[in-house]
Parts: structure tokens; C-alpha cells; sequence
């Protein structure tokens, strides 16, 4: 038994006469005084297994009970072992960021690929092997297969057996969930967390049309086989609204499910279509968010003081849809402006190819341009000294406090109030077309570093308000050349950096 | 006296004893049986003047009545003889669009140089010729000079004389009139109109302090002096809330005695700085906007249900300020979505210059790259049989109809109709976010020609719906590039054109 490191024991015994999936198997394991209840799973030829995750090094025992006669002891006893330093356990959101359970910084950067597990192996390989070389450190992929545009083969497994025609949830296929296991820990000897999405719509093989005991049942399994994987986030659904046989009541009972069934708490999350999931719910650990409106970052971590991942903000491609014809500059803009304010954002890529493989729905190879530039920004943000914070503008602060005073600058002062005041008299969607358009894209990290982002506007020089005291070294970082210049050396206060008036241009102050 | 150019009557008489405004000076012109009642003006240096705009060729009497003894005849007969064809008159609003006077189609090209005639001499004639090469003929200017970032210089001329320090509104400065009058028929001569901003809040002298009476009494100069000239509009402010100290029942009583004071009709605005003006006003002619988001131009048509012109979207250049730092790119992409859903826009531009001479404030010379891809997409319009007019898009019309039947594509059917109706249940900023990133831009001629805009989507191939009858020929034109290609010929129906999968492409699709 190894820290952070999955722990399986193996029971032969008899096939379940009834249901595959709620067999009468569980286990006590004590891990230096905490006790963790697991509930074991039904693995296909005569085979039962109990999987369990020990969060620290120390002295396991279990206990075993089942009502299914099993070969072999049902109580045992282990030395956990530390964990590698290069092992850090399973991700957890904590305010509006993440963190591995060993204390070090997660920043997620995500990219989709829908149907990952749905494809021939060749292409799964492959796939993989782009992962393995890319910067992303997070997949979003479904359990069950997606029909859709670009999306018509059929996969070679489900999730289910049928019995009389019909998916029959209490006989899982079981060889789909050994190579969905398999994709699972090659995801995690690569250090990628997998988002997993447990239901969506774009479905023609009848899995959105599951009774809720239907979907009850598949999390049941789902949970007993899965859930000791540390590099699992859970995502109830690709845009759930799409799922519309699913009552939005159901998405609460399967938080609630999930909740007492996984005894890690993985992250959990509900995306969109068009309305945001109520991350407000006390299960929600995270904001997994559908919207390209990524420069509302500030207002999404305000509602929901949790971590705000743009999941979907739109693919760099050149398909017809809207929504995955982005340029590539496009795409990293998106993500730096959501980066820069603490927000996250997920890749993904929609290119018009012959055969039909575009990545964001089977894998294959990346042909775009932003997967280099989001490597780059995320070794500017790896090398912050921690995680950056929304820096409030001026006109913000005016329109909340309903009013600001300034020092030595009436015009500004008056300027702001002003602004602030009609803000409050205005539409809603008004006021946010300005917000929008007026934000100033500034993170800190304390007074540590300063991180400013100019997005598409092509400004000849910019502003930076950096305290009075200490002496900060400014950096001009062009975040599609990806090149960084030092512009100036030891400043402090209010300085003026010279830009070169083109888009894409951020600025870093970092404490000397 | 010549139809579409002012007739001018001047007579010496003692200067006015106490108001140079409100003089008892009146005429009635008589063209073909229709009377026009003008009131007269002091023009200063004991000369009177009476402007009259002949709109027909006719023959034309005149009476003048004055409390003032006037030398000479005090009525008169002429024959007023046809415009030459190239002269076509005052333009005017009809439904979403304008047209000249004699029938010709108006598109307005507006630009913006705000404080034009408050600059020396020798750089508004620089402007005036920057002006006569560019595709412009519009262009957004004030009576009164402007106080700002890059605007610290003093006038020559203002408006008015002072009495006891104060400005005097009933002592209008003579050499500043007959100045601005110069520059209003030097705009005539290159066939630019002059969007003339009567009230703004960029002051340091106190003109955005006058009293409501003080104001008025300067609207009556002003109207007496300039609404023979045929080229002018009235824009009552640029930003109308910024003059802080005006309350907004003024601007409806402005409005209100312009309509009776103006005998022509000018077309008339009020541009705002967050909030619309009231465009529902009855003597309003057209939308005069400040946003961003030229992207809602269909929702602005069809709220007022006049045509809507974007006379600021933020201006190419590299400034600090976001609204003065588009790339070039951008603002030309501003336009071609504007105007291909049959709305407007005004171009600006504001680059650093150590002399502080930018184009948007003061004019001079024109540095960005934008103006020649104005022209282009000038020209493609001019070439087009009539006004565009917007066509609705699926979504549109299932949320609008609360759902859309089609009839051999279920699929799309329902999804139009699943996101129609989840649009009415978020929450209007949602709902607009959605519609601004799924908008498709596109406009037709009736049936015949048809022009759809992706904007910065990089679409690999797009579709037109075209009439099932007719045979169109397709272009493929590249905004930037300026290029345009056939790429298919005598074709009807849903078609798809390939597309080179860039930023800034157009379709065209014409009837033979």
C-alpha cells in the first residue's frame, strides 16, 4: 500500500444471481485512526474487487464484509508507504483556486476530447501520445459515446449490456470499464486529471433517456469502481440543460448521491449549456462553466466564491459552428484574460479534417496554434510565487461603494462616480457591455507580482499601480511571439510601461 | 437661387440695441404655392442676412417683415432653377435608412474630428484635404472646442463674445460664425455631411454650464445662421449624460424647438455615452449610439425602428484608453457587421503623436489602416441594388415565435426550439451573450443579393440560403485583402461555399 496510490483487493466468489452492481460488498479500512467505508464492485468472471485511496503513509487495517461467499481472508493489515515527491495526490479546490492534496499549486489547462474512449484503439494511442507531449494537464471526457456532427461511428463498447433490446444498467459491460480504467491511469502516470462527464445529450443510443434509478444505479457503479482514482473530477454533465429528459431536481439527487458514495470528494461540478448550474449548492466544488464571455471572471467568482473554470469558451478550428471556428490567437486570448484574473479556461480544437477526427471529440493529433502559446502562459504562471488575485478597477469600486475619493485627482474621481452612479441606472445588459468592455485585466500575487493584460486592445503604453515601497523588475511578455523583455528595472508606485501597441500583450511586476 | 443651395438676402441696418440674437427679422418664401417662414439673423458689422433652402426648381417669392430699418427691397421674385444632377440635396431618414433629397441613396460613412474648427488654420485645412481623400462623407464635429486628454490648447474664436467676464449668449462672435460656416460649405463642396454636436461635457470654458435659456438663446442663433445649409445634421450631444449640469427634460425641449425653429427638417440625434437616448422621440430621425457591440444593431432596429448608426464603437490607435485602441482590423470589422445587418458606423482614430494632433479631437492626417478598407466595403455597398435589410436567423425567430416548424431537419428543429425557449428562462444579460456570439450577420436586397459576414470566425465553409428560384454568383470577399473571388456560379438554394477558414470574410451572392 503506497500514499496517494490506488489499493485493490481481489475476491473470487460466485456471479451475482440479480443486479451486477449493488452486490453486498464492503470494507472498513482504518488508516491511522480514520476509518473510510467502501463499498466494492461486482468486476465480471467470478471476480469481486474493493479499491480504496490512503490519503496519508501509516498503518492500514480492514475489514472486509460481504453477503456473497468469497474465497480468501476479509481482514488484513498494511504499512502505507509515503508517496513519491513527484506523486501529489488527488486536486482540491480551496477559495477560488486549487491545490494537490500534498500542499503544491494546481492550475488547471484543460482541453476536450469528448468521445476519447469511444474511438479505435490506434486513434485512443495516439491520442494519448499528444496528451503525453502537450501542455495540458486535464481532460474532459464522457463516459458514454457522442452522436453528433463529425461524431457518427459506432464504438466498439458500452458501458451497459442490453437485455430484451434495452441498456440494462445492473449488467455493466465489463470490459468497457477495464479500458476505461486503463485510459484512466495512463491519464494519471501522464499527471492529467480526468473531468469526467457522467451524462450528456448528444446521445443516439438511448443513455440520456435513463429513468432516474436507471442513472442511479450506473453512479452506483460508476463510484465503486472509480472513485478510489485520485485523478478523477467529476462533471454531472456536458451542458445538463441538453439532457432534457433529466428534471433539474435529478442533478441535485446525483450531487447528493455522489456526495455519500464517494468517500474522497473528488471535484465535482455541473456544466452548461446556457445557464449556469447552481454552483451554490453545497456539493459543487467548483465552477465548470459553457460561456465566451471569459472576461467575466470577476463577477462569477464573486457569486460563487469557488474556483471558475471556463470548460468550454469556444475551440480554435474552422468548422461552420460558431462555437469552433475560433483562431488560434483567439483562443490564447481567452486564456490569458481568464488566467490573469484567477479564472480558468479549457482548450479544445474543431479543424475540418476528411476522416472525420477533429480532437475535440476523438483525439488524434493537435494541428493548431495555440497549444505552444498556452504551454507558455502556464510556465508564466507556474513560476508565479502563488496564485493570482482579481485586482478591482476604479469603476468597480465606485459602482459598489457607490462612490470612491481620490487623492490628488478630481477629474478622475468625478469621471468614476459618475460612471458609477448611471451604472446603476442603466439595463443590466448595459451595464455589463461596459463592464465588459471597460475591465482592466490585473491579477496579483499580494504585492508579490503584478500581472496585467492588455487583451486585444493595442495600447502605445499602459499603467501599472505597484505600492510605494519595495522595487519591482517589469516585463513586457508579447503571448503570441511569446517572447518576454525587461523593461524596466526597480520601480515603484505608478509607472507607465512602454507598449508596443499591438494585441496580445501582457505586462508582469515582480517583487525583487 | 438654385434648388438644393442656399438663397441668401442681405441688408445693412443699425446694430441690434440690446439682443444680436433675438432680432425682429422674418420672411416668407413662396416656391410653387408651398410657404417657408425664415427667420433672419445679425451677421454683425451692421449687415442682416435671411437664408432660404429651395427644395424645388420653381419660381419664388419673398416677403421680409423687420421691426429693424433695413435698406433696400423687402420682397422678391426669382426663378429657381434645377439642381445639377451630381447635387442631390438635403439627406433624410426613411425606415432603417436614408437617401438624398432627390432620391439617391445615402449610405452614411461617418468619421469624427470633434474639435476640427477650434484647431489653427493651417491644420484644418490639412483635415479638409485629408478629408477630400478619404472615403468619408460624414463627419461628427463640434460647435464648441473640446477640453480633454490631448485637447489642452486654447481656441482662437469661441462662439460667443464675453460680457462682465461671462460668456454672452446674445453676443455672438461673428468671426467664429462666418469661420464655422466656411468649414460647413467646404464639407458641402467634397459632398461630406456635418453631424454638427451642439452640447458636449469636455469643457473647461463653461459651455456645458449654460442656463436652459442661455442654451436656447443659442440654439436660435444657431438655427437662424445654419439650417439653409443642406449638409448639416443636428446631433444635440455627444454624450448627452456627460453634460452633468443638464437635466434630460432639456434635451426633449431642445429637440422640441428645434423641430420648430429648423424649417428643412434636418436630421436629428442625440448620442449618448451609456444610456440610449430616447430614440422613440418623435422629432428623433435616427439612432445616434455610442456601444461597443455593433453586434446588436437588429435589436437596436427593431426597438426605434429608425436606422441606427454606431457613431462611436471605439476608435483605431493605440492609447491607453480601451475605446482608443483598436487595431485596425477590428474597427473594419466593426463596420462590415454593422453594416451588412444594414446598420452604420463612424470611424475615429487615435494614435499617440508627440504633437498631440490626433485625428479623433483635432484631425490632420489619417495614419491608420483602417479608411482604405472602409472605402472598400464603401464600394461594395454603393454597388448593391438597394439598402440591406436584416435577416432573421432560425434561433431569432423560435425565440421570438416560441418555437419554428421545419420541414425535413428535426434535429436542428429541435434544438432551435430547446434553446429558444431555455432563452426566455436566463437572464438577459445570458440571453444576449448568446445571441451576440451566435448572431448571423446577414443582410439582403430583397432577393436579390444576399451578404453574410462571419466576422472573426475562421469558417472553413459557410452556407447561404438562397431563393429556390433565380440563379445567384457567389463571391468570396476578403475584407482586409480587399479581394473578391467568384467562387460559384447560377446557383439556388441552401448552398455551401468554401471558405478559407480566416478572420474578416464576407459572401456575396447576387441574382444574374
Amino acid at each position: 500500500m503506497k500514499q496517494y496510490e490506488v489499493f485493490e483487493l481481489v475476491f473470487h466468489g460466485e456471479e451475482p444471481e440479480k443486479s451486477h452492481v449493488a452486490v453486498q460488498l464492503e470494507a472498513e479500512f482504518i488508516l491511522n485512526g480514520t476509518s473510510t467505508a467502501v463499498k466494492g464492485f461486482y468486476a465480471g468472471d467470478q471476480t469481486y474487487k474493493l479499491r480504496y485511496y490512503p490519503r496519508e503513509a501509516g498503518t492500514c487495517t480492514w475489514t472486509v464484509r460481504s453477503s456473497i461467499p468469497l474465497e480468501g481472508k476479509l481482514c488484513g493489515e498494511a504499512q502505507c508507504t509515503a508517496a513519491e515527491a513527484e506523486d501529489h495526490g488527488m486536486v482540491q479546490a480551496e477559495g477560488l483556486h486549487f491545490h494537490y492534496e500534498n500542499g503544491g499549486r494546481y492550475l488547471p489547462f484543460g482541453t476536450t476530447v469528448y468521445a476519447l474512449v469511444h474511438q479505435e484503439k490506434t486513434l485512443v494511442n495516439q491520442t494519448m501520445e499528444t496528451l503525453h507531449k502537450s501542455p495540458f494537464n486535464k481532460v474532459r471526457m464522457c463516459v458514454f459515446p457522442k452522436s453528433y456532427d463529425f461524431n457518427h461511428n459506432e464504438p466498439e463498447l458500452f458501458a451497459f449490456e442490453k437485455t430484451d433490446g434495452k441498456w440494462d444498467v445492473n449488467r455493466p459491460c465489463f470490459a468497457f470499464w477495464d479500458m476505461l480504467e486503463h485510459r484512466i491511469r495512463e491519464l494519471r502516470e501522464m499527471d492529467i486529471e480526468c473531468d469526467l462527464i457522467l451524462f450528456h445529450g448528444y446521445d443516439r443510443w438511448g443513455f440520456s433517456q435513463f429513468s432516474e434509478e436507471e442513472a442511479m444505479v450506473y453512479l452506483d457503479y460508476l463510484l465503486r469502481r472509480l472513485c478510489a482514482y485520485p485523478n478523477l473530477w467529476w462533471s454531472m454533465a456536458n451542458e445538463y440543460e441538453v439532457v432534457e429528459h433529466f428534471p433539474k431536481q435529478w442533478w441535485y439527487d446525483f450531487a447528493q448521491f455522489i456526495h455519500e458514495n464517494d468517500p474522497y470528494g473528488h471535484l465535482l461540478s455541473n456544466h452548461n449549456f446556457l445557464q449556469f448550474w447552481d454552483f451554490a449548492d453545497k456539493h459543487i466544488t467548483h465552477c465548470s462553466i459553457q460561456d465566451s464571455n471569459v472576461v467575466r471572471v470577476p463577477e462569477i467568482q464573486q457569486e460563487y466564491q469557488k474556483p471558475v473554470v471556463f470548460d468550454e469558451c469556444c475551440y480554435e478550428g474552422n468548422i461552420m459552428h460558431p462555437w469552433g471556428n475560433l483562431s488560434g490567437f483567439e483562443l490564447v486570448n481567452r486564456f490569458w484574460t481568464a488566467c490573469v484574473m484567477g479564472g480558468y479556461c479549457t482548450h479544445g480544437e474543431t479543424f475540418l479534417s476528411e476522416d472525420e477526427v477533429l480532437w475535440w471529440a476523438k483525439g488524434g493529433i493537435l494541428k493548431g496554434e495555440s497549444p505552444k502559446r498556452i504551454a507558455f502562459l502556464k510556465s508564466v504562471l507556474e513560476e508565479l510565487p502563488g496564485n493570482l488575485e482579481y485586482s478591482k478597477s476604479l469603476l468597480e469600486t465606485a459602482y459598489e461603494k457607490g462612490g470612491i475619493r481620490l487623492p490628488d485627482d478630481s477629474w478622475l474621481e468625478n469621471a468614476m462616480n459618475m460612471i458609477g452612479k448611471e451604472l446603476h441606472e442603466v439595463s443590466a445588459v448595459r451595464a455589463q457591455g461596459h463592464f465588459d468592455k471597460e475591465r482592466v485585466i490585473l491579477g496579483h500575487c499580494g504585492e508579490a507580482a503584478y500581472l496585467r493584460y492588455w487583451g486585444r486592445q493595442c495600447a502605445g503604453q499602459g499603467e501599472l499601480e505597484l505600492p510605494d515601497t519595495g522595487a519591482y523588475d517589469v516585463e513586457v511578455i508579447d503571448v503570441w511571439e511569446m517572447t518576454r523583455k525587461k523593461v524596466m528595472e526597480g520601480v515603484k508606485g505608478k509607472v507607465t510601461v512602454p507598449l508596443p501597441g499591438k494585441e496580445g500583450i501582457a505586462v508582469l511586476a515582480k517583487l525583487r
